[in-house]
């Protein structure tokens, strides 16, 4: 490997921890356990997880790698905070839709090269790409497995 | 810039942000702020901002950028569980060692070319760094950026 595919290799190194480490909280917890706050008024691990899909499904248009497969995950778990959304998903129906936006997620990171890696993102203007090219697509991704992480931290507050 | 050299760029664009968003958090809190705990039971912001800076501290032999420069801060904030060691450390020294820390890092992060953030970190043998050269200095400091960003996720529960 020369040393930006390695780079490249490492960067989606971080972003698969992340997802095996959601799926291994969110595919073993109950229904109820997924009721459960991870502090006392704060958001249920359900919404979490839906959170969290709906952000990754985002990742898609904003990467260029396609459009969305489930934006109707944002106005329960995006634009409505916990417990204020009109409509609601079961778990069943977020871990499908969990499952396959990471696939889809998956299956084009492994296409990219490093130079796609290093290709602006849809919220970026050229011009202002051209003063500060790391808001590229790598960015994105490394932001994104931040986000998986920040929100597990707080999750594992309700294991023991 | 090389592609290896914006692919450096933006991985430490990572770090930066983490640093950055928990000094914001840190060194705004008041001592009293800093007794509260994320939850009910759960560890007091004081251990956690100990504890980032601990895991930070180690960041320096794991990636070879020299020795540590608090190595007295683990008995506290790593050994023992929150509220059970026999030492105790002040905002002020800790609020003096995190700065010192992440200064040395930052600095030491500056000097290195994509060739060194490749480099093996020094928690992998020769053997099996041959076989996984992801486990590499970058992987490293991706990985602690997260640590940084799972902690502040719980740590921003206490934000109303």
């Amino acid at each position: 490997m020369t040393n930006e595919q390695l780079m490249a290799a490492t960067a989606v190194n971080l972003w698969n921890l992340g997802i095996s480490r959601a799926n291994k909280l969110f595919l073993d917890a109950t229904p109820k356990e997924l009721e459960h706050a991870v502090a006392p008024g704060k958001n249920r691990l359900i919404y979490i997880w839906g959170h969290l899909a709906a952000v990754n499904d985002a990742m898609l248009p904003l990467m260029g790698l396609g459009p969305r497969l489930h934006p109707e995950l944002d106005e329960v778990f995006i634009t409505a905070p916990d417990r204020t959304a009109v409509k609601e998903f079961s778990p069943a129906e977020v871990k499908k839709m969990w499952i396959e936006i990471n696939e889809k997620l998956s299956a084009e990171f492994a296409k990219l090269t490093p130079a796609d890696w290093l290709k602006k993102h849809s919220a970026v203007s050229d011009e202002d790409f051209q003063k500060e090219p790391t808001r590229n697509r790598m960015a994105i991704m490394l932001s994104r497995a931040g986000h998986i992480g920040y929100h597990l931290g707080q999750a594992m507050l309700l294991k023991p």
